[in-house]
């Protein structure tokens, strides 16, 4: 019997990931790749399929085969039409049947999960949430995602398309606007695109006027990275923005234990690299808004897979997905 | 055999109800009284004792017996102590072991859960929530309390004590201070509290000049009712505290329905009278603050067991911890 192997993607609002993966979980092959959305749905499908020929090339030359691919997609899906519905953070793919037409291309199986669950199923699988029956999954990039483990299990509610959308809830209904169109939501106050937001009107504002940013005309290329510099070279505006993240990340994640029971949260995602940062102000923003738990019983753990955990999740549901038939 | 009875008892901030309850639910004796637990909880117990003695005796009038006892106590519970570990709205209850001390009066096994939760099992049993398999409860009160049914079972998170507390989720963080010492709490926008408070300190901005309320001086005997009764008279600054009552709803359960990936709450409790004030914006409120459901698709529903709801779902546990045995 041929080698089984899986591929699992994860496609972000910036990168697009991709890794053929064994049974157990261990990486073969990895590769990266800007999403590059902008240049339209089609073009980023396309790409895809190339990253998927390559990995299928691949695991011939290692006498193995790819029994099916995981894709992890930003925005709420519909995992049977194998498309997504709208994604504030990848517009042009606003139902585009991405998952169809890579089936179609690779004549292999294709299972689709949104990028913040399959997060969720690979540190279930292998990080952070291997031991824990109940938490929170945040996802920290371009937007902020999420998902909910409950009994050892990803949970997908009533199965409308999404679950765990912890960015789209309203932490300040009076805050700044979402790429959703609301007011308020955690991922206007805690995503990699706020923290640019954020520093591009600090600029206008000339708070920053010592920062090594570049000038104003030139704010479009910022990137959360660059923030996070500023920040750690001691630039008070900016550090108030990552600040804000923490204060708002503790009300989001507070609430929800308020309401659960359950008091363990694991972030990850691109932008929790900056965890020195937005920690401390996320731990005091817990204890302030969540009154049925002490500090001490409050968990709040960093991804164990960093950036490919939404690729090894994405793997694992190829592989279920197989196991189940 | 004896026919077989419980007890169901629901220990509000306002006021006690006890019943005798047959095992298909029927209910064969009622009583209602004050909780009136600013005269001690060792007073409250008593009294909660007397009345449980009373139905005992009633079911051997009918040639039949109590087998348990089942405790629906606003606050944060330990039933395995049988104790309320706090209670914003039964301060005096706090670490007072008032299963323990009924079991030990009437000699009955006697079972405890948080009152919402109890609300949530009598839904669930006989009311609203019986063919849906995942919804939000919120019961308006003195506080307000909230559960969550998932698969059909309510949902009791990581047995901390506390599961389903809709009313210490933070909906505005500057918002007005809460019995729990925070601010902004979705209790302290929607309770029968918020709106006494609201009126109160509308009397003493005298925008209520030509209100039927009692004087500023006597507004320490308002009680909601009142409020609602001013708000059907057409009185605009009454009527604005029951749209932000819907606001805050809203609000609260659209974050839910976003986070949990369900589209159903059922919500109860003395103040859900009020029904017709609250549930335009409310609705509104949802529309706004929801981005990943469309109007159509969410649906909010009156309690349909009223204020027997807790006593219900009580007397449920009570029954199917016996038959677990």
């Amino acid at each position: 019997m041929k080698r089984q192997f899986y591929i699992g993607a994860d496609i972000g609002g910036t990168h697009m990931r991709t890794a053929l993966v064994d049974q157990r979980g261990s990486i073969i092959e990895y590769q990266k790749a800007l999403t590059d959305i902008s240049r339209g749905a089609e073009q980023a499908s396309r790409r895809l399929t190339e990253q998927c020929h390559r990995l299928m090339a691949k695991s011939e030359e290692l006498s193995g085969t790819v029994r099916s691919i995981g894709l992890g997609v930003a925005g709420k899906i519909d995992p049977l039409q194998g498309r997504v519905i709208f994604s504030p953070n990848l517009p042009e793919m606003r139902n585009y049947p991405i998952a169809i037409e890579l089936q179609e291309q690779t004549q292999v199986p294709v299972f689709m999960e949104n990028d913040a669950n399959a997060f969720g199923l690979g540190e279930l699988w292998l990080g952070a949430g291997r031991e824990i029956g109940n938490w929170i999954g945040v996802t920290l990039g371009t937007g902020v995602g999420g998902c909910l483990v409950l009994g050892g299990k990803l949970w997908n509610g009533d199965h409308l398309g999404f679950s765990g959308e912890i960015g789209h809830m309203i932490i300040d209904s009076k805050g700044p606007v979402c790429a959703c169109g609301m007011n308020g939501c955690l991922e206007a106050h805690a995503s990699g695109s706020a923290l640019v937001k954020g520093a591009s009107e600090n600029l206008a504002a000339s708070l920053l006027e010592n920062s090594r940013f570049p000038q104003p005309s030139h704010t479009d290329n910022l990137e959360p990275e660059d923030v996070y510099q500023e920040a750690l070279r001691g630039n008070p505006a900016t550090i108030k923005l990552f600040e804000r993240m923490g204060w708002a990340l503790g009300l989001a994640i507070g609430n929800l234990f308020t309401f659960l029971g359950i008091r363990c949260a694991i972030i990850g995602g691109g932008v929790s690299e900056s965890w020195d940062l937005f920690i401390e102000p996320l731990r005091r923003s817990l204890v302030d808004h969540c009154c049925m738990l002490e500090e001490s019983s409050m968990i709040v753990k960093k991804s164990q897979l960093g950036d490919k955990a939404a690729l090894f999740g994405a793997a694992w549901l190829a592989r279920n997905e197989m196991i189940q038939r």
